[in-house]
């Protein structure tokens, strides 16, 4: 067969593969929406089929022989078909390294794990969950050895989620950010300048927050035709299809930072995957470049859109509007203090954005110690808590405040925390970057106009898809390697104006 | 192989199916209830490769390797397996005998034809859809040919909604109903007993509207731990998979009877899914006998307890609650009136009760003397529009109220409109036999007791799934084959009792 016979062929098949993703992905979403209840046992195993069906395309002797024919003239390859080829085997040899049988026994140990994580948590006792964690950190040590690994065994794991990152390179950036956080929260800890966030907690009715949190989705640049906002318990964003990305968020009466604050955060991911290049459709490589890319997006409407200032001279009004009685007395200043209060805390989803990263750092120095074998899972906890002291000052009071909090490791996600930091450097180098092109970045967001700031990160970053790695992008973008001292210095002035001014 | 071996695969083979369909049938109902429209090309190409991958693998050959295997000893078989056998043949001979070629033009063709006779239809110009007419009937008398047929050729075409349906069984029973309804639609028209319809089209508010539907769901019985309710343009129920059957409506807040009684209707169809013998799931047995079956169901649901003057002695109030203005000078009984007014009309979807079968009828007698070859396409407008002015007294103004109404044609669907009467009439009979074991039933309905029906209902129609045809089910549930006479009297005494007292 000629050369772009098989480049058709595998292209028919990653498009065949979106297909099955988008059934598989529609149906998760569906569960997590509002399915009935008494139909979950069924979805699950459909889900199970067609994801067996899609692992065995990802991973089937075809696979390997269009991936063979194409590595065979590699070269003469368009710049895309090599990408796509690249990420197909890629896939590949991370499914077809596992012998199937361990592989299955794998995927029960989690979904058991899982259950038993929730029952750990509930009654606070990581001793249940201790033989799982166990087995499961096992497992993956082996996986390491099948798929290999440089440096440190854990970069193979770290690389299932950003592709490219290593520990060396992680080790430096984040000593640099404890080094710099850790006495700027003490400060902020000790600030006298308090928000007051009584009225927070005040009742805010739910109907106005939809119509609130549909408002915002539409001023940022979220393209309703080609998505739509629906309401769920742990709020994520997911893409259907290239013209189907859809929000959820989550309404809390007596708390509309939940909702506001979360939708804006799932909008920076949904503008992300609705800006990408429309003739990566139906490829490998139309979907967000890696996780902490990801959070990147997110991030920055969240945080640097979100919980700016500017932000809120323009749409505080609006707020009030919303919730007459809640504002009557509350002054934009204290609004903005009140939505950026900082405190050390020890639940990670519900830190703020200096302490945030502390919560991180914690969890990425564990693993490494685990994948080190540095540490047994039984001194775990005790590691936990002294790490929790060591950096933000508190010890958790049991293992459901602590060790317990996150459901990552039942999953058998390890490796992956590091990106939620890394979304976080990412987001203050590209903000760094932008304000060289729009120096006037505050006052497009007093203004509400959001457009120029997302071509901005559409031409950067989103347009790209996974063509480019993370690292690449940020070099691109920004001209320089990944340097966590945009992040540092955001933090320092943002919450030196804010508390210590 | 042992035969229970065959007998697993094959069940493995249906349950794999069954998850498949659950992703196709998700997304369609999606489709319908709110995905944006930018990701509807990608979808309809995700619905199209998985229902291509089901055709598959029920023509596959493993699937005719197991059947024969089956069938070789298929006395030894279980019951269950027996039917599940006889479906999955049935479906493998009609799929496998078009030649793969000729269905995929096919395919093609209507979906195209679809597109045409909705521009013929805006047009009001039935030449425009002609030409795509003419090759679907094509298509369908060549597909007779393959398939086979006895009697008449029409009867094929019948069997494919209406197992067991002949065009002689039809005949009699539709000339029997003509011959009784004709001269009472003349009667009603002619009666000065008219009822004042003008508080239908007063405004009710669609939240309320909403909140009613959900209600009434609920006193119905429907059960939404394994269902729920969302808007649609044009409503259905759907099985996504045992424990979830959706219902969808439409909310008109200038005519509360496209919701009130659509809910209403769907909530039957939705009854019958859920209360499918369980053991039946994911084989090709949990599924409505047929669709004049299932119409029955929904007709039940609809007519003889929402259009009953006693469900409206109970819910007439919870009416008034939700729209106080417009019902209040507007008695029970002008209400009962109203919701029940007969009279002749073009739209077959819009005509009540009483007209209802006729408009069926005159398609059923058209599409007869398409496949007789007694008539040429360009001489249906003309002969639709004779049998309007002949049966219902008025003729169509233009082809967009005449032949060009309903999208039935062009999606190839010839022998589909006379189970929209067979449900009629399976309703009409089963009601009757009803009475014999539930005399009270008007008291139940009038005190909001619907459990002895549903009851009733599930134990004679909805547990047996595909395990039994419909004249099996009406014959076992009623003691007497299919009998046209419920109907007509139920008819005759309604409407007297409406009109003519």
């Amino acid at each position: 067969m000629e050369l772009h016979t098989y480049e058709k062929e595998f292209f028919d098949l990653l498009k065949k593969i979106s297909h099955y993703e988008e059934a598989v992905v529609l149906m998760h979403w569906d569960l997590r929406t509002g399915a009935p209840k008494n139909g979950a046992e069924d979805r699950a195993e459909s889900i199970g089929q067609l994801s067996a069906d899609i692992f065995n395309m990802k991973t089937s002797k075809r696979m390997k022989e269009l991936l063979d024919a194409l590595y065979e003239k590699f070269e003469e390859l368009p710049e895309d078909t090599k990408k796509a080829a690249e990420w197909a085997k890629k896939d590949y040899e991370e499914n077809s390294k596992i012998p199937e049988k361990e592989y299955k026994e794998y995927v029960v140990l989690s979904s058991k794990a899982e259950t038993v994580w929730e029952d750990a948590k509930e009654q606070s006792d990581f001793s249940l969950f201790a033989p799982y964690l166990k087995q499961l950190i096992e497992y993956n040590k082996r996986f390491i050895t099948y798929w290999g690994y440089e440096g440190h065994p854990y970069n193979t794991l770290l690389d299932l989620f950003e592709p490219g990152l290593t520990v060396d390179v992680l080790d430096e950036l984040f000593s640099e950010l404890k080094k710099a956080i850790i006495p700027l929260v003490k400060k902020v800890s000790a600030s006298t300048n308090k928000p007051d966030t009584s009225f927070i907690h005040q009742s805010f009715s739910k109907k106005k927050q939809k119509d609130l949190s549909l408002y915002f989705l539409k001023e940022l640049g979220y393209d309703f035709n080609g998505g739509r906002l629906d309401e769920t318990v742990h709020p994520f964003a997911t893409t259907i299809n290239r013209g189907d990305v859809r929000v959820t968020t989550r309404f809390d009466e007596n708390d509309f930072r939940t909702a506001i604050f979360g939708t804006i955060h799932e909008c920076g991911h949904a503008i992300y995957e609705q800006n990408i290049d429309e003739a990566l459709s139906g490829t490998n490589l139309s979907d967000g470049a890696s996780m902490g890319i990801h959070e990147s997006q997110s991030l920055f409407y969240e945080n640097f859109i979100g919980r700016n200032e500017n932000f809120w001279k323009t749409y505080y009004p609006k707020m009030k509007e919303a919730s007459p009685e809640q504002f009557r007395h509350v002054a934009l200043e204290e609004f903005v203090l009140a939505v950026n209060e900082s405190k050390p805390s020890l639940i990670r989803v519900q830190a703020d954005e200096l302490t945030y990263p502390l919560h991180i750092i914690i969890r990425y120095e564990i693993e490494k110690a685990i994948f080190s074998n540095e540490v047994s899972v039984e001194e775990l906890p005790a590691l936990w808590n002294q790490k929790y002291e060591e950096y933000l000052g508190i010890t958790p009071p049991n293992d459901a405040q602590g060790i317990l909090q996150d459901v990552h490791w039942a999953c058998g996600d390890f490796g992956y925390f590091p990106s939620y930091a890394l979304g976080y450097m990412y987001a203050a180098q590209l903000k760094n970057k932008m304000l060289e092109d729009l120096p006037e970045f505050d006052t497009l967001v007093e203004k509400g106009e959001f457009q120029q700031i997302k071509e901005w990160l559409t031409e950067k970053v989103h347009v790209h898809g996974r063509r480019k790695k993370p690292l690449e992008i940020i070099k691109e973008a920004t001209g320089e390697e990944l340097n966590v001292r945009y992040l540092i210095e955001y933090l320092k002035n943002k919450y030196s104006n804010l508390y210590l001014s």
